[in-house]
């Protein structure tokens, strides 16, 4: 009977809090903080939110649960969740990943996702359930505390991976509290750190800033500078006589400005490039484009076509070792135009506070002339072709290029650092797919969690198969999260590329040392074993040679990816793509054990 | 051939390495900074290292591997391996716990686990693999940074959360802060941070200071000072006419006081009680030992004896809210001795720098001659009787005590956060055993990987089993830590008390929330998924309701624990024991979501 009332009870919450979420919407009526915070998310667009329970975020979670938009994905730990979050914004443009944990043990679980998002520039914000705003004062030794009254120090350790601290102490600044958090969360594109502590969560406040909903708030450029500036890139492109290539990077994508780029192309025609980070920020099908960029480690011929420009503009970078080819970019400053979210550079000159998103349509207007120029500089055919290989072995050279074959417009392509990010790059994409790895961040066992976040944002925008690449050695940091995907219904095609043990780091150093072997586990039990209750339609294979894996991709059940599937890839131990190879040389010799 | 070549050569170093290693203990000559670490390591009696391989730090995973009897565990993730150098150092009394990582990512993974180390006062030393120095100077774009050359984030992120941080920058320095690192870890009992670039782990120096042990350096007790708090304390039990009681708590095991502590009771015949944190201090099946002391949610006959004794001496005590009640200890200062392992405090009096360890001794001799008085205060029973109870659901209620028929001499429990951490408070352990727990912490997942830790060093001090008690939503926290110890041919027995979710969070609120759910995993699948290429014998069990689990448990195949074994307990979502029940109340109520 208790129970029964309990239930009861439980399911009247239920319905008030949806009663007060709707009536939120439509008037000025008073709106708790927690509702103020999530009714603005759900503006954004916001329909997952990533985390778990604890005891100081549990009364908001109520919120969350009633909600009838933001849907509360239960993950199996935080920093899985964090990379949930950060797949989640990655697909999502526009919106923001959300994750909310609990005080100290919960949120510093999460670090290493949140430090990853400051890295790459993803917006997520990070929702922390802190003890109440008494308790801040009196600083009992809780739990999750470290024993000795210092409440603030997961502000302080988080400090420096965030764009923004909010920290809603006293109701009458809560709204705006919130609202500054999020607007600098998607317009630094950069985490942000929010406390909520327990007494604040039902606090009841007006819901009037509600009516005026939130954007990106970008500094205008200066008209006179930016046509100035537009005036020099003008001028520099007259002078190269329009033979003009475009290297587009990373921050075209976490900027949002993937239109305002195909647009610039479209109408210059000028040949394009993407460098690992920026791969599928433009068509990769399209005739002008040439495929990656990467200092040294480029195709040659690609290297002689973009070194030898006599102007080239890029947009976006982001010169990170990896990304870069350890730095061995070969294009000098007398002839590099670089167009970035906050600057621009002309040559030597820094222009501060002038954006590309807003200067490119400026710029398309004003070079567009140069096509009947541009459309006549010849471009390499960005193609793969299936190298004829005597063995039957699956070897890094095959298996790319023949997922090639695989992939279709529309796919989430999600890569794991280690021999994936490396093997895909010579891999076009189909028109109007994604790729998303963590080239600069570099976490291991970051793909999985982000897969999770980047399948639930595919359904949302109508993105179709989301296919992970993941190395088993990676998969072990972060494999429960294989949970959440089956329990939410979604169907990413998970291919493990087993190799038994660390391989990038086997190319970095210590090819045949045991800390880089892992155990092998049985990768085709897994999705069985997470399997809620056996509820969810699963299957899994092993691949072990060519004519497997081949069979497998042509079958059109498996290819049209109707369930959660796992595909186990066996490859040698020591085998790994070319680009991976010269670029672990590298790093390995910048690490320099220089004495032994 | 090539292939044979690079074989060789690293059999080469590894012998090499071997060879300077054994030289370095025998004389004065040169030995890499990687080598004079481990051999510090390896003089405190460090014979596990944790962690994972990461490219700054496989240098120094080259010295591990190759060191004669320090064993390189390679962990799953960086937070478990946190978790496991926390439960080895807890076991192995007097060493310390080690984890290695890497630059950024590995390092913020774990940092949850060494800000738990730091709350519950346990040595952990964190070794992280950076950068060179010329690096750190230069501040390149490198992956595992922020992109933004800041270099020094992370030592901000962990500096609230460790005693000391050592940053090997120069070689004429490396030995001194090695050994200062050291110190303060097993001095303070605390985590330290030290970073070791690239390009310092080969670097030689002189071994010559290896020749003087390290040890704590707890500062002496001033001579005459802590007379006159003998002095001060002898006139308190004096006046108390003996009716003392003692209540030892978690600084008696972190600061390695048990045997001082044991002698004084053994004198002094004193009546002992445990706080939750402090249980396993003291022999548990002594007749002067009554139980449990937990302020208002203690036994009633075991809270009327503490509090209406004359004098009350807690050593080594730790008030957090899950130690104390909530805060309810009903001592009144006038009554209270408080020995700490760093200050005594007599009534309202605080003496700085008088340790416990140091004083024990001498106070036994002032105090013994009370034993007379002393051995005639009467003190409860510490006992459990199992309840009868009609139905075959396995209860909490019934569940612990029937563990503690299973319980043996040098047992090793390791009990989760959550029911496992309450339920086992009241049953006697046996002579010997040790229980493990993390209550003021309190991060769920921790028992998995300190399960690991634990159970590694239980091999070397001579402790038998390890039992392992953890809630099916903590294990989906930290599952892949289960890996590593089939792979170490450990053979600890787990219960996995699969109530469906996270029920200490039910109690504290949102009973009937689906938040607190989790996936119904399939447990008994788990060590066959996870067992390295089925190398290892492993075996798991469901036990649905009384009587198969008591066959099970009388089952000496089963209970000698030759293997790695799981068992399934199927229990009541809503079960939880008694004491949790209370404490998530007081919980809940503090957290106040005030305005609903």
């Amino acid at each position: 009977m208790a129970e029964d009332r309990e239930a009861l009870s439980t399911e009247l919450d239920r319905i008030r809090l949806q009663l007060q979420a709707l009536q939120a919407k439509t008037g000025t009526q008073d709106i708790t903080i927690g509702q103020y915070l999530l009714t603005r998310l759900a503006q954004l667009g916001v329909t997952s939110m990533f985390g778990l329970p604890g005891d100081f975020n549990l009364g908001f979670l109520d919120l969350v649960e009633d909600h009838p938009t933001v849907n509360w994905v239960g993950n199996c730990n935080e920093l899985n969740a964090a990379y949930a979050a950060d797949g989640y914004a990655r697909i999502k443009e526009g919106t923001l990943g959300v994750i909310t944990t609990t005080f100290g043990v919960g949120e510093l679980s999460a670090i290493n996702g949140i430090a990853g998002a400051y890295a790459e520039m993803v917006p997520v914000l990070h929702v922390v359930g802190v003890p109440s705003t008494t308790q801040f004062k009196t600083r009992p030794m809780l739990h999750h505390t470290l024993g000795d009254g210092r409440f603030d120090v997961y502000e302080v350790a988080v400090s420096p991976f965030v764009a923004y601290q909010a920290h809603i102490m006293k109701k009458s600044e809560a709204a705006s509290e919130i609202d500054k958090a999020i607007t600098e969360c998607i317009t630094k594109s950069r985490p942000v750190y929010l406390t909520l502590p327990t007494d604040m969560v039902y606090q009841t406040i007006s819901s009037e800033r509600l009516h005026i909903p939130l954007s990106p708030n970008f500094p205008p450029n200066d008209p006179s500078k930016e046509a100035f500036v537009i005036d020099q890139i003008y001028d520099r492109v007259t002078e190269a006589q329009g033979d003009v290539v475009v290297i587009v990077d990373a921050c075209v994508i976490r900027h949002c400005s993937r239109k305002e780029v195909a647009d610039f192309l479209k109408a210059t025609s000028f040949p394009v490039y993407a460098t690992p980070m920026g791969k599928t920020a433009v068509d990769e099908n399209s005739k002008r484009y040439g495929g990656i960029y990467v200092g040294n480690l480029t195709d040659p011929e690609v290297k002689e076509k973009v070194e030898s420009a006599n102007l080239i503009i890029s947009i976006g970078s982001l010169l990170s070792d990896f990304n870069s080819g350890n730095f061995s970019y070969n294009i000098p400053i007398r002839r590099h135009i670089e167009l970035h979210s906050g600057h621009t550079q002309v040559q030597y000159a820094i222009y501060e506070n002038i954006g590309m998103k807003q200067m490119l349509p400026k710029l398309t207007e004003r070079l567009e002339h140069f096509h009947a120029i541009a459309k006549n500089l010849p471009v390499p055919a960005f193609v793969k072709q299936l190298p004829h290989q005597d063995t039957a072995v699956i070897s890094h050279l095959w298996f790319w290029p023949r997922m090639g074959y695989f992939f279709r417009p529309k796919d989430v392509i999600v890569t794991e650092t280690g021999t994936a990010n490396f093997g895909i790059l010579d891999v076009p994409l189909p028109e109007g797919s994604i790729l998303v790895n963590q080239i600069l961040w570099g976490s291991i066992g970051w793909s999985v969690g982000s897969c999770l976040g980047a399948a639930l944002a595919a359904r949302d925008v109508g993105m179709e198969r989301v296919i992970l690449f993941v190395g088993d050695g990676s998969l072990q940091l972060t494999v429960q999260e294989l949970s959440p995907m089956i329990k939410s219904g979604l169907r990413p095609i998970i291919f493990v590329l087993n190799n038994r043990g660390y391989s990038i780091e086997r190319y970095i150093h210590g090819k045949h040392r045991k800390y880089n072997d892992i155990a092998d586990w049985k990768w085709t039990n897994l999705l069985d074993t997470l399997n809620d209750h056996s509820n969810y339609d699963v299957e899994s294979y092993t691949v072990t040679n060519k004519m497997e894996l081949s069979d497998l991709l042509d079958n059109s059940t498996f290819a049209n990816a109707g369930k959660m599937q796992l595909v186990e890839v066996i490859m040698d131990a020591l085998d790994a793509p070319d680009a991976l190879q010269r670029q672990a040389e590298l790093t390995g010799k910048g690490n320099a054990y220089s004495a032994k």
